[in-house]
């Protein structure tokens, strides 16, 4: 099949390579010029514009959007939904959220065309090795783009989950369940290196990689890490967070679900961005006041 | 080797299977009779007493004991210690609290015996057919017992993990990361369930276990719940515990770590305990006397 790929960076460059090794032929446009050096392969053609990008694709148009989510998954669906036309296929395989998912899907059915978000998942490796893709859209439209997430995912590694916006929503929460493993595996590692007792982290990880019950791909990198700074010295423990957490946590609240270890998960986050809190000063003060306790000055 | 098994339950009939299909010599010993009949072959020698038990076996001895963590335990090791002599080991299987194990490890050490505090992990299956060991003790005495963690472990499965007590300890913490672990899995289910999207847990749970950041074995069995029961229909949602997920906090409050997200999962299966709770009474009373808001009446 001959797809466009609109976004040509980690993961849509992997993507790209993935689907040339498995014989499509992929029409890549980037707004850096350079990242076509990387790609060689005569099914490949690079073109310097959406508008180029379209009038090379054969219908119905097949564009596979691989861009930052937010106001660029915007720009480029807008001006998009412009070259394009009815009965051409539009994936969002970035990390929108799934409520400007519903919004982008009903502006396409609106044109006449279809809208499928993809919720990508294993990293740049499985970008180019093998993804784990989860796709929501229109059933029967989905089997014509179906060769394509047969040929980038892991056997077995794609789904069609249901109406617009189920994929996108199914990564959200896959992410959001990701921030509770991570936070539960660093917070058993935090008592271990307090404890009395002397470990070697990666050798606990690798022991907990084989037979255990929690073994996972978590643990493996768990491992790697530790393989790599046997005490992770050399970082600092900052954790950042790209959005999908938060999604998932203000989703619960939507639907009154109790989730509280991924909203903690999510809340430790936010703590490790901070050197000192406010929070730490209002009860120091508080302390102080009611029970004369010492605080710790500037 | 010639090894002595007490307690042939679920885990130590199938560890005792499993060392004799690697070539050791087991004698067994358990209060229930009819196990016995449960192993056939000729390198198995059961014994109706500790005290014989012990007489079967060459010096060194080494003893093996898969009983329930607690009195069970500390009776066994009671009797125990008084059948066995100086540079005899003893191997205690079970989930007992890495403080009990200090207890013991001493107990035994004044009488020059050695005892080994082994982690298990993977289940009744890994019991059978690889488990996860992790051993702590005396670490040249280890290596005259190694063969049989070499033997009942999957390949990479066993850790010496060093001194008395830190076999336990490392099990409990991979106990409480497995808390944490399955509370964030079943949370996301749980926003999946109430989400607007109608989703296929067991097709979800199979294709996050192709690519995806969270497989896991935790994952695996997830996806193995729903292939039996599509929606969980069959089950309550009571989540009981066996202890180490509750040792794992109170060592986290000991060392003063911050670790919500495993004391959350032991608090939310204490509050799946409970139909109604004392907790939901008052704040419902309070709500009725500040501002009239309606209450629910018996």
């Amino acid at each position: 099949m001959k797809v466009g790929m609109v976004g040509l960076g980690k993961m849509g460059l992997n993507l790209t390579l993935n689907l040339l090794d498995h014989g499509h032929e992929v029409v890549g446009y980037d707004t850096d010029l350079t990242v076509q050096e990387k790609i060689s392969y005569e099914q490949f053609s690079y073109q310097d514009s959406l508008a180029k990008l379209v009038s090379e694709l054969p219908t119905p148009r097949v564009v596979w959007m691989m861009v930052p989510a937010g106001d660029v998954t915007e720009n480029v669906i807008s001006e998009l939904t412009n070259q394009l036309e009815a009965g051409d296929m539009l994936i969002d395989g970035g990390n929108s959220n799934y409520k400007e998912t519903l919004r982008h899907a009903e502006t396409l059915k609106e044109k006449g065309m279809y809208f499928f978000d993809c919720g990508t998942s294993g990293g740049t490796d499985g970008a180019r090795n093998g993804a784990c893709t989860m796709v929501g859209g229109h059933p029967d439209k989905f089997k014509h783009i179906e060769p394509l997430f047969e040929a980038v995912s892991i056997e077995n590694g794609y789904l069609y989950t249901g109406k617009p916006g189920s994929g996108h929503f199914l990564k959200m929460i896959h992410n959001g369940i990701e921030y509770g493993m991570m936070q539960s595996i660093a917070e058993g590692f935090d008592i271990l290196n307090k404890s009395e007792f002397d470990y070697d982290y990666e050798k606990v990880a690798k022991v907990w990689n084989h037979g255990s019950v929690i073994r996972s791909w978590l643990m493996e990198l768990t491992e790697q890490a530790f393989s790599k700074d046997a005490n992770l010295d050399e970082i600092r423990g900052v954790m950042n967070s790209s959005g999908e957490g938060k999604w998932t946590v203000e989703t619960a609240l939507d639907h009154q679900v109790a989730a509280p270890v991924i909203a903690l998960s999510l809340m430790m986050r936010y703590r490790s961005l901070e050197d000192d809190t406010f929070t730490g000063k209002v009860v120091a003060a508080l302390r102080n006041e009611f029970g004369g306790h010492a605080i710790v000055k500037k």
